[in-house]
């Protein structure tokens, strides 16, 4: 996949704020700037979405969620984190290359309360600041 | 965990639309009623959210997610499904066990385009009617 962006983070042919990296998969800044920590973790192996996960690569891809989920609450200061995934066009995927987003929250941040969804008011900080704030060192 | 409604449902000892089921895991109806064939996944054994989860039981959650989400695409007629998940209170998490919601998608149906999350306009068909016709048999 030569011309999928996630395929080229992947293969490190194409810049990215890494948050965390092994050998399967990658943790990144998402650059939409929609939400403060807005994160994605991919499979560094090109899948559209989870239909077409390998079971293997689906159980790499989410524990790297979790990886990322535990150090922003634990050395991070936020109290959790909401997930997401688009799967399939139809779905709002906007990117043909499975991701998970990760939204870390904070309590009374103004997101959103107990039952809602996150909204995304814009960010408030500056991406690479945050980057070096949250990335697992 | 006798007062958590997900472990009585795990357990059988509390009655729910169950969408598939294996050893350790459940697909069943969310009965929110906010969005046609609205699902969750939850694990039998109790945990409070992605953070607490053991990586065994994650894989088993996911790998569950992926089942289900398969068959509404191939024996459903949907076209993708949003997956999200809440972890924590703070991140808007209202029932303190571990669980994934699935939204099946089609194509134009209303809910959001491209890079939009879905909204949650409200249920147009009976939840056990939906049950019926997406329960993996």
């Amino acid at each position: 996949m030569e011309d999928c962006i996630f395929c080229r983070m992947g293969r490190g042919k194409q810049p990215c704020m890494k948050v965390y990296e092994d050998e399967y998969t990658l943790a990144l800044m998402d650059i939409a700037g929609d939400v403060d920590g807005h994160m994605l973790v991919i499979p560094r192996q090109h899948c559209t979405c989870i239909l077409d996960c390998s079971d293997e690569m689906l159980t790499r891809v989410t524990a790297t969620v979790k990886k990322v989920a535990v150090h922003l609450v634990n050395n991070c200061g936020y109290d959790g984190v909401d997930l997401m995934s688009a799967n399939g066009e139809a779905a709002g995927q906007s990117l043909a290359h499975f991701h998970v987003h990760i939204i870390p929250r904070r309590k009374n941040d103004g997101l959103g309360g107990r039952g809602e969804w996150p909204s995304f008011p814009g960010k408030t900080q500056e991406i690479p600041a945050l980057h070096e704030k949250l990335r697992i060192k």
